[in-house]
């Protein structure tokens, strides 16, 4: 374990080693954490030391780059089926995510094209360290791409946290804001604090002051508030899985700040990458995970409901299309129609 | 300092002192405290100790009965300057709350219209005593007249606490739900956590487990989600203040979820005795005061967002009346037009 407040990168590898922020520990310390083994990426995973549609694609290709490095396979076979049970206890930990099926899909496909063990543990990791790359790449893009449609002096609402610390660095929403700041415009934020998690208040609102933005903290509550009072121009957020029909699944709280920006005539966009969006899947195909009710139930030893009290807790909702303004990926923005739209963002 | 699991009397006088359940120990402990002096009860307004609206109206009653006992004055004149002085100090705790001035009002009307300093302070305390009596009555009326609203097999959903512990005892909101059980219909409850002092995982959990209700909680941003999955028939609430054109302002975030309700055809209702009611302002009258930003950044000694945040912390929004099915009070249920049917209340 080490700590270097300088950086900024979720996740990275080095020296053959998966190196993470934990995230459980913002915003009070910066603290890094080093795996050998894909279990503990898969913990990692479960537990949300990292979060963040990208940021979990990138860290699953990590562990199956881990997974070459710990087996002792000494064929080809062998060594598919040992990834072949890595990938699955990897991908069981956030079934919801369509980046982590991606990412583990990915690296699968560059070890099955290889023909000996040392090819296939050479190119897994090399595709694992390419694709954390790329996110970065894709980030920056995307920001360029979308940071048009915001105007010098907005304020800006995001919901969770789509910033650096959901992807390998950079962000998605937050690489937007990011990128509209750069060009010169001077933006606000105001970040919802994102319960039960708190990735909002204890990411977003971090991350963006780090980085010297005026950043505003708001309990969930006050989304309607925000807006009936005129203190927002536009809203952006990011993504864990959008399907073909522009139907967004995003963090739990994204359907009723979109309804409150139609509501009160506010754009509201979505930015992330082409690979969460899921050609493959209806919207009512989409299974969203239920999470413990102990996240609701308190806050760290601060016990705020009752004993044994009934708790539901999804993890995501649906936004529909209807409520949408624009999907910002690192290929254009898609704007309804999406069904037509998103399949363009494809064909480019 | 005493301890009675057995009693939901949110407040009471007993042996020339105020009694209060400590709600900020809630639901971890069930701590009564008492007290001889009307800045105490102001202590007790302004964190909280106390909150809703009909309960603090009635604790600003008592605190004026605890100040015509702690006045040495021996004219009529020094004890209705006293007593000015001690209202001053009461109102100021929440500005916002119209019960609060009704009840220092009702008070002050009381002493000035008795002759001697000895009746004026017998009159004080027998009136204080009988608005907190009253207030029972009232929201006993109130729910049998909104029982008829609901049906058997209902989920209804709450936000923060309009329950026992926000009145002298038995309820607004919760007292509707209490009494279309005590009918006969079998009802189940979704109440909002409600941040950031989380009234509702706090007090409306607790209070309707402790009454054997089936009650399930939920975080503030799955309001959206329960509502599209048909988890929720319909929606009640409480009154800070409603004006006479049926805007009615409660607790922050309300407003979305009577949005998120319109949105789903689910019935909105707010339950509020006639003292809530205030037929002189107009909705762009009324302040909304802003709490401390400490409330939102952390939560007991758990830090939950980073050092020197901005914080916008409202404590009450506004939900036009375009949004509301009904209005329940004690005289009967108002629709729309609601600056028609509101009026009507106050005539029979």
């Amino acid at each position: 374990m080490s700590s270097d407040p300088s950086s900024l990168r979720t996740v990275d590898w080095k020296n053959n080693k998966v190196v993470m922020i934990d995230q459980t520990k913002l915003p009070n310390e910066l603290v890094f954490v080093e795996f050998d083994d894909y279990n503990q990426v898969a913990d990692a995973i479960r537990t949300l030391v990292v979060r963040g549609a990208p940021a979990i694609g990138v860290s699953g290709a990590f562990g199956l780059a881990l997974a070459v490095l710990q087996s002792n396979a000494t064929t080809k076979d062998e060594l598919i089926s040992d990834l072949e049970n890595a990938k699955k206890i990897l991908f069981e930990t956030r079934p919801t995510a369509v980046n982590l099926a991606w990412g583990l899909e990915k690296i699968m496909i560059v070890a099955k094209s290889r023909d000996s063990v040392e090819q296939i543990r050479e190119q897994v990791i090399s595709e694992a360290k390419k694709m954390a790359d790329e996110d970065i790449e894709i980030n920056k893009t995307m920001g360029k791409n979308g940071s048009i449609l915001f105007d010098d002096n907005d304020t800006i609402m995001t919901h969770c946290n789509a910033g650096a610390l959901a992807t390998v660095a950079y962000g998605t929403a937050l690489g937007v804001i990011r990128a509209t700041k750069e060009s010169g415009k001077n933006v606000k934020v105001i970040a919802t604090e994102t319960r039960p998690i708190q990735q909002g208040s204890r990411l977003t609102a971090f991350e963006l002051k780090h980085d010297g933005f005026d950043v505003s903290l708001i309990p969930d509550t006050a989304v309607g508030y925000s807006m009936a009072n005129g203190l927002v121009n536009k809203v952006i957020v990011g993504a864990d899985r959008i399907v073909k029909t522009g139907h967004v699944f995003n963090k739990i709280g994204t359907y009723q700040v979109a309804t409150m920006a139609k509501q009160h005539g506010i754009p509201f966009y979505v930015a992330a990458p082409l690979s969460t969006i899921d050609m493959e899947s209806n919207a009512e195909d989409v299974i969203i995970e239920m999470r413990k009710g102990s996240e609701v139930t308190g806050i760290g030893d601060k016990k705020t409901a009752p004993d044994k009290i009934n708790v539901i807790n999804p993890a995501f909702d649906m936004t529909p299309p209807e409520l949408i303004s624009g999907i910002i990926t690192e290929k254009g923005i898609a704007k309804p129609p999406y069904e037509e739209s998103i399949k363009k963002l494809f064909e480019n």
